[in-house]
């Protein structure tokens, strides 16, 4: 078999995702492509849960939409609120001061989140409305927590910010409402729970958003939004899309889809489950605060984390490690995507192996007590 | 079989690099994908023909390379030299506008290029050095125009404005020697002649831009070239990388430098040279002058054109159309790629019976002529 790829990205892919890779080139300007390209809105139209909103498929990392963003919904010298709560919610805060933003932070701990109630004040202080947008991280991958999403977009209440939600690690692996919770950019990848190769980068914007998209002046280029949408509205390339990535994504949005999105978030809830305690049940103490948990990544800390995860890719399964300020002292176990229970007992039961005979069973055996408890499919 | 994609990218892709995208995903950031990314190194190395440049593999279309070349090594407010001979050339200059350079011009008509002593003239009148970046198109993909790249690169002599080259459709299928010539920066894109498909951008710097890259002051983030080099000038990935697409490559490079670039070199001068006299037998004026020929792309006056390439595609061959003011008024014929003599004998078979029954034979008997004169690999 492969390699157990345990990271938060890319993830394993479907056979039917790898083989749709393969097929032929068509011109991008043309009516199959078309064809495609509207496949592949519609079914992302139902992954964001919007019905108004305007999707945007670009050739680039998540990275490039969080920049896509910014540029498009920031004017240079906008003050914005970044909410953070680990390094990925810091980056984007940085790309927003790179291109000119004023940036006022609203911080928790790592392995915690920022409370809806604290992000509520922030704005009910801000009478004057400073500040036009909010950067949320619906889930931070460096330590794996998750943001309640919904708590925090309603805390916004009549302030009207635009609400901006970093959902890369978290689209289509646990409910995000964007119509209901009223938010204004979702943006993601491909190559997370959207289970399609890394290369393309997603984005739905609200009316509201788009109305602000047309009227911002700052300077952008290839990540020029309104290249995307002629004047009548309708869709249009700017440049050569990444063609065998959209296919890629065409054919694993067939799969989510069909299976159902409930069904997704339930596995992926699943998992993180059996994550957490398998973990505990090595005596790591995990990361994220109890009532913070993500159900794409799992974090916990470890001496001599990095030669540990060395040590488990010998026996050929791959997890990921600390980034920033946790680098070497935690391990990160991803869970996203298209993983199954077998694949995460198949790494606590590497895990067991690597840290010494005495933890034999252990991991595994309370992690199936997850399985007991919940029907598998 | 699949039908004929005779468009200037995407392009059709050798079965090789199709199987190279299935290949399972691993962790970027380890050995393995280490392993790929110094064997795509090693490769463009050779393509772009130099041994001290640097090289960047970026997830982004070729525009996205564009822009990344303006961010890096333009400041903002620096005077740009855009030397341009159609649409791909004027888009340059936008992005450069876009990001705040003073553009100047030097623009031929279409179907011709700007000459090399006209270029020397502009900077000898330039003697306070205002022109920090000369921005060239190797190849004008909308009129089907070579540039002559190593006189216009000589053409700089003793100024010391940096040379920029698009090469997107030009790279690996006609010389560029980019240490040779004294280029500062080449930009191309996986899709044309890499016979990889669309969703990289990849960059050559000169170590004088390297310098420059690393100076500049103005805004930038998802392209920062810097945070590809650590501070000890070793490679780093700032963010996900599109692995599939590296597979591709990875498998691309080794079929074109196991055939050799000059292989690849005098394939592409064939299929030109077949599309000319074909096009000419069926009584189409071309766009491009007699010594402006494209090895890559040709186009042609046609009455009608969309039209007739709807009709075309209705025999299975697809064609390009016009863009910018020539839109609607002429067919480009892409023959870049993973395309062989065969194909470009059944494009003009199917132009024929496209144009009608008077036409039978002639274009494809004037196109053998050149596999007579050339032995075919």
């Amino acid at each position: 078999m492969d390699d157990l790829l345990m990271v938060p990205g890319p993830t394993p892919l479907p056979p039917e995702v790898r083989a749709a890779l393969t097929l032929p080139m068509v011109n991008h300007r043309s009516a199959p492509f078309r064809a495609v390209e509207e496949e592949v809105q519609a079914g992302l139209r139902q992954v964001f849960d919007t019905t108004a909103g305007r999707i945007f498929v670009l050739p680039a990392a998540g990275t490039g939409g969080l920049e896509a963003a910014i540029q498009n919904l920031v004017e240079p010298g906008q003050t914005v609120l970044s909410v953070t709560m680990g390094s990925f919610g810091d980056r984007w805060a940085n790309l927003a001061r790179v291109f000119g933003a004023q940036v006022e932070t609203l911080a928790s701990e790592w392995g915690s989140y920022p409370r809806p109630e604290e992000l509520a004040e922030r704005l009910a202080a801000d009478r004057e409305h400073r500040i036009r947008v909010i950067l949320l991280t619906h889930n931070e991958t460096s330590t794996g927590v998750l943001l309640p999403l919904e708590a925090m977009a309603r805390a916004r209440g009549d302030h009207p910010a635009l609400i901006l939600v970093d959902a890369v690690s978290a689209l289509a692996a646990t409910p995000l409402r964007m119509d209901e919770w009223g938010i204004d950019c979702v943006v993601a990848g491909s190559q997370k729970a959207l289970m399609t190769p890394p290369g393309l980068a997603v984005l739905a914007l609200s009316e509201r958003a788009v109305a602000t998209m047309r009227a911002v002046k700052g300077p952008r280029g290839y990540f020029d939004l309104r290249g995307y949408l002629k004047p009548d509205n309708t869709t249009n390339l700017p440049y050569t899309p990444a063609v065998s990535l959209f296919y890629g994504l065409r054919a694993s949005l067939k799969l989510i889809l069909g299976a159902g999105l409930e069904a997704s978030y339930a596995r992926h809830e699943r998992l993180g489950a059996m994550a957490r305690r398998g973990l505990e049940a090595l005596g790591l103490k995990l990361v994220a605060d109890p009532d913070a948990y993500s159900p794409t990544v799992t974090a916990a800390y470890l001496e001599g984390a990095d030669e540990f995860r060395t040590r488990l890719r010998g026996l050929g399964v791959t997890i990921a490690g600390g980034q920033g300020k946790l680098a070497g002292r935690i391990i990160r176990i991803g869970h996203v995507g298209f993983v199954n229970p077998v694949d995460m007992l198949g790494t606590l039961a590497a895990m067991e192996v690597t840290m010494g005979r005495e933890h034999a069973g252990h991991a595994v055996a309370a992690a199936e007590t997850v399985l007991e408890e919940v029907a598998v499919r």
